[in-house]
């Protein structure tokens, strides 16, 4: 399959990696970023065409799929863009955080036919593809109590922050997602208490660092997340659901298994640092899953209603925090046409 | 020291089999309880007086301290009058489920200057303690979320329910108590999401089987239970702290500490099967320190205060849950002296 | 059942405590030992006939079952004693270091008809017990390989090691019984490697502080023990076996299930500290088993064949040690009648 | 750094995969491998030059290092070649199975002054690098007791273990090297105690299927490796060293850290499956260590002496199993220079 990527930031150089050296059956025939200077990166790698335009890659007679990790406000236009030239999508998260922008992409994606597939990389993480693979086969019975822990090592500048679109659409999105694929039922309601405790400065953002944050799903379960964005032991991303047949827990992967026991006490490894070496795997597996829902002209496994759900829920995480009140899924789809979000799309 | 029974249920059988067994340097002078068949139970450990009327006991001229394990409707009538009687008290919990009784049983408690104690055994726990201890020594940091877990193996009966006082006043008070005592600081606002998972009939009952609350703290902490009256692989109790420093997390207690690897996986032991096995060693310490705050006249640790707050958070949460909205603690509090609510008593 | 106790050292406290407590069904009417400060102990417990002559015990009219802790080169006597006088006889172990003694101990326990069983406690512990339940009902297969690591927190004094009798027969005799009682069949064959790397002066007494030991099963399996006098992190009883099935493995107890993550590791629990907290419920769980096989007229659980062998392989690794060789069981047993050795006794 | 490969078998294309994937600032100029149905794995990763004699490898003028994985009896011959034109080397374990060849080839790459280094790959494994580097940093103290267990999911084809040179130089040598980079000192002389417990066709090879070794070293410390040919739960890679200052222990890494709670268990994930998964990054690592020895002129990390100590040590091994004693390594030694014995060579 002939390929072109939009965008080298962090993310765009991890696929692009991903794609020279472990699907090298593909072929990488132009990339793009407006930043010469992380041109060099795609030359090493031995990409020719490297250009500073996006719409070269997304309209390139050639290619047959992009991989889009240019930044969030030009993922939809991006998309459009890709799509009416018949290009299979794969779009980093969120896709976007105005809800009828995501809804304006779903009908282009549907109407030329095109694949669409949303970065939700965790969902491909050998931990939690196990869970769910457990709640899925009926190991765990009809679920019930789902929880979430995802805390980063710590907190992202200010700078950052300032243009994040809120802990929820930065950092929680993630765990939205995580939410409605391990449970297999959407959410119905949002409740959320959160504060600036590791940090003051981030409340004059109008942001918070830590939350918890309570959910409903259509077939009764209760979900709870808790966020923060500095645990000092690094990254922390567990979960672990209870159902009416058993509980399956997904602890964090460490550096390493080796333990030390001295007089003091019996000291073990650390999670692995941050999302890069954690999640690491999952990114190649994500990708692969792109490749391959294309190569065997399979449903894309996370959609466009997937990449719209983490957006909305993340949505009614914001007003909740404001009003200070539970909100209802429906509250915030309302603007939307329903039948989209009860059938899902491609 | 000379010591009275007051009640030879579950736990009161529990209280005088440490008394006999585990410290002998005390007398039982004379145990109660309105069943006479139960009555056998006591004889056999050596209690020569065993008698039908609680009175008896709470009024006993060699008495010098009762533990009082009536039914909770009788517990505020047994603990004033054993005050009057001048006996230091160990009550089980809740003392009421009333705010206004307890706080009258305070009056009398302060009145007299006698000891009162009341029976949240779980604080005992080598697990519990030991990150109480962690926190309170600072190896956290400061607290910034809670995470209780705690699920019972199987729900006890419709008929039990039907007079159980509802899920947050039978199960979950232990863990506002623990909540309390682990953040070391007071709950402000309760918030409520709940249903009838397990068992519809339940909801008949107007009561639920499945939980998630989450609690705010004076100091900023936000803390989160979950409760099932139903995990399948046995009791649950769990609980962790994160704070700015790090994180304490105690896990549950096994049967033993044996896995089988066999081709299929890797099976270990579930978790010591219910409150009987878990707590044995919990109950017995907590008795000891009853027992030691009267010997040593230390305070008690756990007083009034703390049995009049858990009750009222559990108040809190039966409103969250029918109001579908997080509720205050001052609402719930209003009715009563807020300079006793502050200072706490002994 | 009217039972004896001969010796208050420290394991005799422990027996006589755990029947007055425990087994309270029981009576204890005589006691002995022949310093009188150990006195106090049993009146305090309630025991009222305290005497210095174990004789008094040992033929006591009354007694029906006695225990016997004194010091070990009194054990044979002492149970030949109790023996011709009808008692059933618990005998902490070694029963002796003499090999034709304990076949003497043996003749007269069977011509007497009295039960006999070896305070091997450790066959009583819950992990243990489970591993030896797992292997029995076939979970594990074949037994192929055995490995017990058994490790003390800190040496005993100097003073004490004069007269062990030397670390195989004074820590390693539980080990080479936990052996036998795991793979459920015989050592055919010892190879030691050894040294004293703790502390030089052990080397003096011509004894060992660190010690590999090797022995074969007569069906085949292969164990590996390895025994150290200080563990700095506490007392380390670990074992784990191998088979053609699958592999059974008993991790250590620990003081509590806590762990704290801060930013330089993650930091769990000790191993509970030695030998008093972790054996305390398997002392009396083996003394129960005592009690049981008495009342209800089964096989002694711990036979005298078990103690004959424990002290067996304990001198025959001695033997290795010495002449840096393995050493066939048959060696050490040729001096015995083999029929014993094959069929065991009660 | 131009680079040649000699040998295309399973370890032979994880080396190319990883020159080519990881390490692309090296040019692979040329591999060899005399099947030529091999050839087209190395064609697809773009290898131009792929030939059938390793001669050309070994002798192209523009190779600069060269990878050997041809069978066993072709490494001393290659490396020697390869040491005469001045190529530093990678070279598979064992070396040879001869110790006199191994001093031969010692001897020549010393004569040319090239790099030589052994693929042990193990040693770069996260697990055992970290147990190493508490060991040498003083974390454990004085080493006294080494365990490390071995154990493979499946035993390899009768064919297989015809050739293999038995499960000392087959199997146990890696444990052998690896066992002499955790203590960090000599072995000094060697126990086995084994069998063909898992198919006794494998004894009629005169092989066996289990085995315990014990290992004396030079710094007092005792070391004992099991081995399996089999275990039903996989891939079985743990190691521990007890120390005067502590304890430290390598785990299994699993396939996931999931665990699923349900009424009869708690069962977690396996082991990794074998070694093409548990030591995937250690090949990776150990490649990188001699690509940087080389372009930092430092010394290599696993060098002659390394190979040539695990092929004596698994030589005495032979010797004990054949002749049931423990063996000294100066018995196996005795025929070469013990000049380079003490002091290793580059």
């Amino acid at each position: 399959m002939k390929i072109g990527v939009v965008g080298l930031g962090r993310v765009g150089k991890i696929h692009l990696s991903n794609l020279i050296y472990h699907f090298p059956e593909n072929d990488v025939v132009i990339v793009s970023d407006p930043a010469v200077e992380t041109h060099e990166f795609a030359h090493k790698l031995g990409v020719k065409n490297v250009v500073t335009d996006a719409e070269e890659v997304l309209t390139h007679p050639e290619v047959e799929a992009v991989i889009i990790c240019s930044p969030t406000p030009f993922h939809v236009p991006n998309l459009i863009l890709a799509a009416r030239h018949g290009k299979h999508i794969f779009c980093e998260k969120p896709i976007d955080v105005n809800l009828n922008s995501i809804e304006e992409a779903r009908k282009v994606v549907e109407q030329h036919g095109v694949k669409l597939m949303v970065g939700f990389n965790r969902r491909f993480d050998d931990n939690f593809a196990r869970v769910r693979e457990l709640v899925a086969t009926g190991k765990v019975g009809e679920p019930h109590i789902l929880r979430i822990t995802s805390r980063d090592p710590a907190p992202p500048s200010l700078e950052y922050l300032r243009t994040s679109g809120g802990i929820f659409l930065d950092m929680t999105i993630h765990d939205f997602d995580m939410a409605r694929y391990i449970v297999g039922s959407e959410v119905t309601e949002v409740y959320v208490k959160g504060g600036a405790l590791i940090n003051p400065e981030i409340e004059k953002l109008n942001d918070i660092d830590t939350a918890v944050i309570v959910l409903n799903f259509e077939n009764g379960a209760i979900g709870v997340i808790d966020n923060s964005r500095k645990a000092v032991y690094g990254y922390d991303q567990r979960l672990e659901i209870l159902g009416s047949e058993g509980m399956a827990r997904a602890e964090n992967r460490t550096e390493n298994d080796v333990i030390l026991a001295g007089k003091d006490g019996i000291t073990g490894a650390l999670p692995l640092y941050f999302f890069l070496e954690r999640y690491e795997k999952a990114f190649r597996v994500c990708l692969q899953n792109f490749l391959e829902c294309i190569a065997q002209d399979k449903p894309s496994p996370v959609n466009v209603h997937d990449g719209l759900m983490a957006t909305a829920i993340g949505k009614a995480a914001m007003v909740s925090l404001l009003e200070k009140r539970p909100v209802r899924m429906s509250e915030v789809l309302k603007e939307l046409d329903r039948e989209v979000i009860a059938s899902g799309s491609n």
